[in-house]
């Protein structure tokens, strides 16, 4: 590349590579150096683009709600009912406890453990992430209760909460690598309340 | 002091104070300064007792979990039933919402979380925790059956298992700043599976 003319590159690719890094390893542990390597950028461009390491993480956490919550969305229009999404969704935390180089969990709820309250900004992001999850699951139980494979009755706020809670605890046992049989006794008894009053 | 005589200091109160620091921060963002000065050590004395960083964390989770796995069992022995010492384990998580400073959790969930697999010896440890706070959960749900507090049939270890997993699940809500609107129903469903068959 000529001298003095400035590296072409593709800001939102660069940011997807961030991410990809933030959500395997976590904010503290993911050093400058690695950003670096895996977005191809150079210190200033990513300075100059983003702004510095916490500003990219804080796009990066927004990049991943977006996707997550689209791709949720799509699941749950697809999804054969109400019951099948939320079945579904928490099943998947599962298969992640053999995936090579273990599990990645999410990073909304990664970060809301990394950091609790430390860091306002972040935290504000976390609590939009988690919101979001529970908008979809509020409407997928207000999908099964009209299609008939959620028997409970209760309140969609508060089955979406519980079931946010559920996926949280679910991704913590996984990556605390917590036998499987302990993990899907805890999941089975997790679905058992959509069938309760 | 004088000159050449080795500094005084009690290892034991010095694992306690990197504990609250690791508990309070994460292994990652918590510095070797900040180690030093919260324990009073030197950092050639650090290194000697404990081994460094890596290794003095090592310590820490094991102390922590000694620690807290004590004081569950003797609030188990205390507790007027079996469901009220799993109540009152669920409930604490909700009141650390308020606590100034902002939520630490649990260290050996929020470890699970900021690892997953990537440190067998630390992963090791986390795992060998929540197995010790089934079982805890597991004889309280035995209790709960037998004096009447728990309606459920259900198997303690299966339902040992869900609690642990709900306990996880509301730390990662509260941390995530959640309304506490929506970690009381999180919390007030979880105890339901209590009454069901």
């Amino acid at each position: 590349m000529p001298a003095g003319r400035p590296r072409q590159f593709d800001p939102s690719a660069a940011l997807t590579q961030a991410m990809e890094l933030f959500w395997a390893r976590g904010y503290e542990a993911t050093s400058l150096q690695e950003l670096l390597g895996a977005t191809g950028l150079s210190r200033s461009s990513l300075y100059q683009t983003f702004g510095g390491k916490h500003d990219l993480f804080e796009r990066c956490l927004e990049r991943y709600r977006e996707m997550v919550v689209d791709s949720m969305w799509q699941r749950l229009e697809q999804a054969p009912s109400g019951r099948a999404f939320i079945e579904d969704s928490l099943r998947r935390t599962l298969a992640e406890q053999r995936v090579p180089g273990g599990p990645r969990g999410c990073l909304v709820l990664n970060t809301a453990n990394e950091f609790g309250h430390r860091d306002p900004p972040i935290t504000e992001r976390v609590r939009a992430g988690v919101d979001s999850f529970r908008d979809v699951f509020t409407e997928a139980v207000r999908r099964g209760q009209a299609d008939g494979s959620i028997r409970s009755r209760g309140d969609p706020h508060r089955l979406a909460a519980y079931i946010v809670a559920g996926m949280g605890g679910l991704r913590t046992l996984v990556k605390a690598d917590e036998g499987q049989d302990h993990v899907r006794d805890a999941l089975d008894m997790l679905l058992l309340a959509l069938d309760h009053d």
